[in-house]
């Protein structure tokens, strides 16, 4: 109906661009947005929850002007100029939490900050996290993305001194509510100085981490 | 008003005694019932949520017949006779699940059952658990008991074969909501095959682990 | 994206091989797995919450290397070896909890754990229950599943002194909100002993119940 | 502050008189309602959880107009003319719902119509209820009194063709949430025709049974 | 998979035949059902819930076996013997509540009971209740279907002496939450003595005012 | 600690000055307080929610400042001048509505607006209601104060082309759970139009109605 | 099956004609309705919830009969005469919170109210409000419309003495719980004298505004 | 009963120290903690959440062996060493926020962290903390505290791009439900990058950002 109006002074004030939430836009209005931060645009902007059947459908024009990640539903035109210093942990636990876990490692990417991803690190099997703590207490900040008990949290929270961000998915199911259960469980973490995200909210966690990072 | 009607078959079908809740139970109520099943009075119960502060003034003649245990607040006259075998771990996160930890040892000590505790085990150190987990695997059933977020049931889960039961605990505040958080995430735990209790009952799960050592 | 980093010590930690809980993952990702388990491939794993119209559309080929079943939508290649001792009564409520309470079953099956199946023994009409009872209690193990009010969980419980799990299933509407109205009764429940799993969670109950037969 | 803006006209409206609902009610304002309402006054009201230590603190010139009832918390100066036919079974699952049934027994009184209390038919122990089930069905209406996952309801409304209405209590603990779960359970019972009061609401299901009885 | 255990009982214990919730049901399962019990084979059942696109879709042989209304989704092949006295009044608040309301006065009518429905009674217009309240107290058992704040409950209990029953409905939105407000509203009710049904049962007053008109 | 940073600016801004919420402050911060505000201090604060047994226990002099109203629990030194127009009507359904009725009253008093109360007007007895009506419809907003289901706002609603506000009242047990049923049936209104307050909110609702008068 | 009983006295009463909520509605009740009110029909009704892909199939006879507004999702034949004074301002936080902030200004301009909209004010970037608050505060009434943690609603409500009323969208997943969150937060608010809708009801906020410029 | 078991490593795994939670232990268990860790004992330990009421009442030995802030319910006997650089800035919306904002400066403190509060920046009144900006921007991390609906943090994140912390605080009623609104709001903020705590966790939230000072 009218066009948007975005917050361009926030990177200035921040540190953070905006980003556009895909989730409950129309198709119209997302082509719109698309069409005009394609690579090559002088603009740039990341776009989240980008389903892979309305990109798919999109004009090839488009398409081609973007770097799509479909399990993380993730795209943006051409990433931020990369980061001279800092790297980020994401760690998940297990690979239903794939999407929530390539969300914050997409948008870390598109912010120029590098990461590594760890996954199916889930508790029951200790061994998958032992074996690679070192690698990744060598990072300067820690993301666990975890559903159902989220036990995860706080096992990793014991195990580091980095700053670290909680983000509980919503797998699960009957009482895991949606990732209420995993969300209510990271806040009642054991382990100290955790700060906690909105249910699959990666896009948050890699902000959180970009923060510190910056502020390194 | 009118005497209880006990269910006097129950030990008959379930192998289990009744026992007497005492919160919410008036003060003349429980004297009276407590009166009745003291040590040498040939019968006997197992009293439990019996508040210290209750208890301390109580006359001495029924106090002198009663094993009392201030922590777990449950008191009985005569255990039931020793079981010939099996043996029950109670492992429980941190000193304030104490009283729940300890309930469900005393009941098992009141049942003829056999039982080592294990108590702060928590998860953000890990090493607490694992230093003591060959004893804990000897035992024939496994009790964990634990509040907040509730993340060592899935450790826990993950590290012994045997039948396990866990107990939530009103531990912790705000979103913990008085054991809600603990509850959803036990029953969440990627850890498979573990039954659970309501918040706090470490009496439940007492029995839960009876009916197990009674099938060995 | 990446494949699944398996926690194969499992079976050795805890007696109970890892499983591949369907929903929610990508067609793709299934297919993959499915192709590597397939009857005479050497290697086992249980599918469970795998939807029939999934299924129907694999190919000839994997359809016809596994054993299916679509009430309970589990399927595997090759049951593991039977267990030369014990068996698990399966108790269920009504015909609408017949996935939940078959799904219990095609695990212990799975499991090499022989089961009899007890269906619509729902406490409105007591006979159908009490009339099935030696039977049940000729088992090593019961296991209840019930929605609505669950009510046979307290019912049951006092007429076994067997192990005994409770499952609440998602059936009902309004209040009973996808099971948690039966979840909290029976967690709630007056009969002692009874350990309870997350709504609809029949695998879990089966692993809970091999525990006790394992520990035989 | 002001006096009471009395419903006159309730009686000849609805069959039932107003009663007065104590809890949260000023000693001051209470003192002059029951002032208002002594055997002998010519008027009559029933007064609902009144307490027992705020009772025992009156004058003795009100307290000894009244008939008072510690357990159910209730007290009326004169009771209505006795009902010439209808009779009512009041039914309760344990000793700790009795404040509840006998609410809805001294209501029935106040109201002149006949019942009986049967107590303790908590379905843990299904002989205590079958036992007495002819007598319950002699009456011409079955208020069932039960907390925790209130299963009595859906046994006792499965073994009766009468009018019946269900009480949660507030009965229980943790997942129990004051009754909520009683509550839910109710609602949900598979037992079909049963109407459903709220938590601890003995004083609704009398005024229920009795619109019931005015109608034979 | 296996055929449903009826509890063929059931009308000579509590008054009641059973009925078939369809909602759920595979359409296999309801095929086999609605083909048993068609006009003219000696057995009638009610069928509840089942929907209008499943019951087009059946073979014309079984649908000209039923009188199918729906409005209600309810369907039966010959409805029990017209009882000889009684009248139940359904009074429903808006237009959207009318497929409860029509569920409780099918119900009536397959078991033989007469019925009158009031609809759009809503109290935000009150005349439309005042106006036809001699023709609603002629009845000897009410009804009362409402969604939202279901206020009209309570209008309608403080003008009627008749045995009243409530059904909340799913009507709503936002805090409505699919008639969780219009069910606590309900049990809150200021009016007393009124009995309370899930969210949506109709069929479930239905049968507790046939509970009360069998005991006039 | 450290003395409060009062909003100075907030009467020209929006019209209302900055009132004291005295629940869950220190009686060291409230006597501090107290003491700046009193009569002849040329300074004036509204305080809410001020305890009658901590006001008491308060200094003579301070007391003697103060206009205080103990069953709404408000307190001012001096009022604010008489607006020269525009009343206020304040609507409640029972006498356990009055401490929030007339928290609302007194707020208005304190403004500078004039208001009537009009108490016990619950929809159970509507003749309460209907015979006040013309008198209700004089004023300029209406305020409806209600618990338990709050069906009053309905009813009035329905009847009033004023601005007409609704406050939910904590009165009530069980399934009203300390006011939360009546807020969601207070905004699930049929009635269109009518803004609702937080939970016990007379000040808010008082505020409201202040923005209407200031606005005629 | 039968008609709708319209409330017809309705304006008359409160100064607010009926609407009609599309939402649950058959598409038959919705053609015999659309079908009457008709531009040139000499009647007029509102209709809210009117999804487009049901209104694009409508026949063209009944389409070009309405003013019909795909965002907002309402329709009207002809709007109501235009008030001759009084202008609402409609302020909302994000583009996703569109279709509710459109339902509010389409239901004023039916209802003849002029309005302005003033769209993507959300707090994070402050200076998107501050820039046009000399224009909203030229109006007589303002709404708020947002989602999320709803924080424009207190910033708004602490700059302007207008009559003010908060409409909670639900925009936003997880915790924040389709609205949810929204509504508890600004029923919350610290800014005084704000009323608040049910979730993503314009308009409910749209009449609560007609209400106040129908009495200035 | 037995003594705690300390995790003596915590301090070299994650650079933070154990700290004593005093709620819920009982008193001998607090004396013999406070007693081992009195100012020149060589040892320290942070105790938050110890009531002023029990810390008078200890013997003088023990009191004046410690620091004791009564508002943030904190004590240490010796702080550790004072960190070279870093600094935290703590902004609180309003007076009642002030225990949690004081926790959460005292662990600092304690930490050896240097930081300034910055109390009553409430939005409904923004210049309180638009004046302040600069000064809070010096810092190197925020944290925000904040009740009722918890908007602060959303204006607050807009304006800084320092790492930063929301604590939602217990303030408020009714729909606030003791923190539960405000956490909600919080994790649903419309500002990117901020990490949440559970209600009222001062201390978390310090310990959060002391990982950010250790890694600069």
């Amino acid at each position: 109906m009218n066009s948007i109006l975005f917050d361009h002074g926030r990177t200035a004030r921040i540190g953070l661009p905006e980003a556009v939430f895909c989730e409950g836009k129309s198709r119209e209005a997302l082509v719109e947005l698309l069409s005009r931060f394609v690579k090559g645009s002088g603009q740039s902007v990341l776009f989240t929850r980008l389903a892979l059947d309305l990109f798919a459908e999109l004009p090839e024009m488009i398409r081609s002007g973007y770097d799509y990640h479909p399990l993380s539903r993730t795209a943006f035109g051409t990433a931020l100029p990369m980061q001279p210093k800092g790297k980020v942990a994401v760690v998940s636990a297990g690979t239903a939490d794939g999407s929530v876990a390539w969300e914050a490692a997409r948008t870390l990417t598109y912010l120029g900050i590098r990461c590594d991803v760890y996954e199916d690190c889930g508790v029951a099997g200790l061994w998958r996290l032992t074996e690679r703590l070192d690698e990744i207490n060598s990072c300067d900040a820690v993301i666990v993305v975890a559903g159902l008990d989220a036990a995860l949290l706080s096992v990793m929270g014991g195990l580091t001194a980095k700053p670290i961000f909680g983000v509980p998915t919503s797998v699960g199911y009957g009482i895991a509510r949606q990732g209420q259960a995993a969300l209510a469980s990271m806040l009642s973490s054991c382990a100290p100085g955790v700060g906690i995200m909105n249910i699959d909210n990666g896009y948050g966690a890699a902000c959180a981490a970009a923060r510190v990072i910056n502020a390194l």
